[in-house]
Order: C-alpha cells, then structure tokens, then sequence
C-alpha cells in the first residue's frame, strides 16, 4: 500500500472546503433508529441550511426531535477520489432549528432542492463541532 | 422546475444498486451526538463490511454501543448527479457487530480501505431496514 498521509483539516478550512454547498447527508435519529439522507446544502452565515418538505418522514422525524432542546444530528459532506485514493470529509455537528419566516424569503431564492416536490421547510444546523480530515497521496 | 418523479425502491433494487461496493457513509451515535463518516464498503452475504482500525474515534464508539443489544446504526449509498438533477440513494439501517477471526481471511483480501493506516478490524452491518429512493429525469 502506498504511503499516504491523514491530515486533520481545522475548522476554517472545513468551512472553505464545504462553502460552495451542494449534496450533503444528514444523519438525526428518526423513528426506526439512526437515519442518513442526502439533501442539497447551501452555507449561509455560517451554518448549514436545506430545505425539505413538510411532513416528510424527514421533516417528521427533526420536528420531533426539534422539540428537544438536546437533540442534535449531525451533516457529512465530502469528495472523494476512489481510483486516486484521496479526498476529503468534513463532518458538523449540532443542533438542528426551523428557519423563521423572516429568513425565510432571503435563503428560498439560493437553495435547490435535490427531490422534486414541495419543499417548504427550512432546516438550519448550526455547528457546534466541525471536524475533517483530508487524505493526501503518497 | 421540471416535473420530475420521486420513486420508491424495492429491497432487491436496493441491493442490486449497493452491490458493486465503494464509498458508502457509516451513520452512528458518537460521545459527541450522532456522527457519519465515509469509508469503503463491500457487500458480503447480503450485509455491509467495512473496515476500520482498531483505537480510531470510530472503533471506540461503535466498540461502546456495540455491547449494547439495541444498538443501532445507518449506512448510506448514494449517487447523485446534481447536475442533471437525477440520482439514487439507499438507506440500511441495523445493528453493527464485530467480524469473528473465523470469516476475517476470507474478507481481508476483498475489502480496500479509505484512509491510509493500519485497518485490523471487520464490522459488519446485517440489515434489518433497507430503503431507498430514486429521482428520475423528467
């Protein structure tokens, strides 16, 4: 095996590395045990935002949880290399909220969604913990 | 936005679609909250193995929930192409277990890792949940 090297990314890098926004995966605790699913992203002041439909098994799920003041999920976005054996994953961690209406219209105009349908929901997590390793080649 | 059509997918689809391996994300409950991280998966006997090393962050969480009988955690596959607006994922959701040393030569040859570094032990993640969804072109 070639010798490559794991590097721990700080936190302004995680950041840099994830503004362009994108596919994303949320990971919450949902009715049948821990979940992931993909959604588009976009960074907006500093926290990750994405929209999903109300009364979606997601929205259902975080709006359970939402309710608890300890509840937290967690978002994963990366890219990765498989044939070159190299990329990148930053992981955030935290709290998770509904969007106010007030911000409402400001993010509506920036964030696609991945799935078709109505998606009238805006979820935001803020991070508590940023974390993220890059692997370099050899 | 174009019409585009949301459709549900069958276990069989599921497995068929996960079943040539590669980077897949380990949903799990961490000491810090609910945490993912991307690593190398194959399909073994109808489960997902994967590799990590022995002492990472990510053995010594799974090592803690794993002695407990009801835990549980998620495994994520996806491919999206957001430009075309089109994609798959699937979801596993189930209990992780340590590899016996019994099947572990049989399963050392067929699985690469992600990251560089000593990769000693085998989890397995025997599904008990598997759903998925696909985003078709309009």
């Amino acid at each position: 095996m070639p010798d490559r090297r794991i590097e721990d990314l700080d936190e302004a890098e995680c950041l840099h590395l994830i503004s362009p926004g994108g596919v994303g995966r949320i990971a919450y605790t949902s009715r049948s045990g821990p979940a992931v699913l993909p959604v588009n992203y976009k960074l907006h002041d500093g926290a990750v935002v994405f929209r999903t439909a109300e009364h979606s098994p997601l929205d259902e799920d975080l709006r359970t949880g939402i309710t608890n003041a300890d509840y937290k999920v967690a978002f994963e976005i990366d890219d990765i290399d498989l044939a070159k054996r190299q990329g990148w994953s930053v992981l955030i961690q935290g709290p998770a909220h509904h969007v106010t209406e007030a911000e409402h219209a400001a993010l509506q105009a920036g964030i696609d969604t991945w799935a078709p349908g109505e998606r009238e929901l805006f979820v935001r997590i803020v991070p508590s913990r940023i974390t993220g390793r890059r692997i370099n080649p050899a």
